[in-house]
């Protein structure tokens, strides 16, 4: 049996059409627009769901949401770098799937898998943190349940000591700027050490003063302090 | 802060190339094949790693790896439905990385995040389940660190029972095949009825005999068995 190459698509300022503007599309609108894609929704407006109506409405001062009140049109495709079709009309949705493939635009047709290049998942979101559990279509409903034993999981501050490291990570590569070789490999190992001897609460908890300090008292003399005594040395 | 979309790509016998044979490009080799690609591999074989070596010579009877010894030439990409480069090479691997983009041909670029159209996060695979963890390049670390925790949150039986349940559903399509409306709604609420009542270890046990037990005397009575009534039954 096969599966799917799972993958991170990177969306930011790309433009992603989505025809339709049900329930279905909406979900589709907020995953893209939380990837930092600029969105075109093109659906009449009868066709709107509510949460569709609020996200557009939502929206009006980022301008990351193109409403084009109508049905779809092939020049619709022009711009698009992925599109999302989510409607009822399948004959349309098998031409959309059709075109995008000729165009080789990545394409999702919703309940219609030949016509995808791609599925989605049960998803999770912590910030940074982003999780997909995919039962490669088996089973949408143990999808489900795994995805929420997989939620109780993760650590509460999970997503906020991700931001945190990140930063460190930043300011790391400020200080010791040089590429490959020696220097990556020492920053790297530096960090790791941090984070195993670190809980993920305490990494969540660090402010901007107390990552300058880890840098100046840890990183500079090559070593890690332990959480209790960092923040001993801060009462 | 903008993250990725996570999706499932799907790669059945779809045309794989992997620019590259060592540790990187045997893991990206590793993941096309499970997801059922017919990869490519175009590498010097000085350059291949022992993994990749092995996963050539593995695969001499089924026909799912194409070993080209030599660099890269840009007819490489002419049969290939998306491209992952995994070489040291920086100037060759922007050229491959901008042919692609010219064919929009999925791209990623190893170790360059802005010639990737997407990217590899931390996977978990049993057997039809698959997990993708991505802190969206700000820590490896506690992707790595969470995706263990992760792991153990997963129950035992969860691959198989995904399993079972995607057979279930096939035998039930057969038995009921119309798509839509009531007779999907009803197929929907009894699988998820069993799924919700029966522990994951409980669907995982079923085996053919089973399923069609819980076919005529669940789904035919419209009931769903507890699962003692159900082994009771069996003794």
């Amino acid at each position: 049996m096969s599966g799917s190459l799972l993958i991170a698509w990177q969306l930011k300022d790309k433009h992603v059409l989505v025809v339709g503007g049900g329930q279905v599309a909406s979900s589709r609108v907020e995953h893209a627009l939380a990837a930092g894609a600029i969105v075109t929704v093109v659906s009449p407006a009868q066709g709107l769901s509510e949460h569709t109506k609020s996200l557009i409405a939502t929206d009006s001062n980022y301008n990351r949401i193109l409403f084009r009140d109508r049905t779809f049109l092939s020049t619709d495709l022009d711009d698009a770098d992925m599109v999302l079709a989510a409607i009822d009309d399948v004959d349309l949705s098998r031409d959309i799937g059709t075109s995008c493939r000729a165009r080789r635009i990545p394409v999702n047709v919703a309940d219609d898998p030949s016509y995808c290049d791609f599925y989605f998942g049960s998803q999770i979101r912590r910030g940074p943190l982003q999780v997909m559990v995919s039962t490669n279509g088996k089973s949408p409903k143990l999808a489900n349940i795994i995805r929420r034993r997989i939620e109780d999981s993760i650590p509460q501050g999970a997503g906020e000591a991700i931001e945190k490291v990140g930063l460190l990570r930043d300011k790391l590569r400020e200080r010791s700027p040089q590429v490959g070789g020696e220097a990556s490999k020492r920053r790297m190992k530096w960090v790791v050490e941090l984070c195993t001897s670190w809980e993920m609460d305490d990494l969540a908890g660090l402010d901007d003063v107390q990552i300058e300090r880890l840098l100046n008292e840890g990183w500079e003399r090559d070593v890690v302090p332990s959480r209790d005594s960092f923040v001993d040395d801060d009462q």
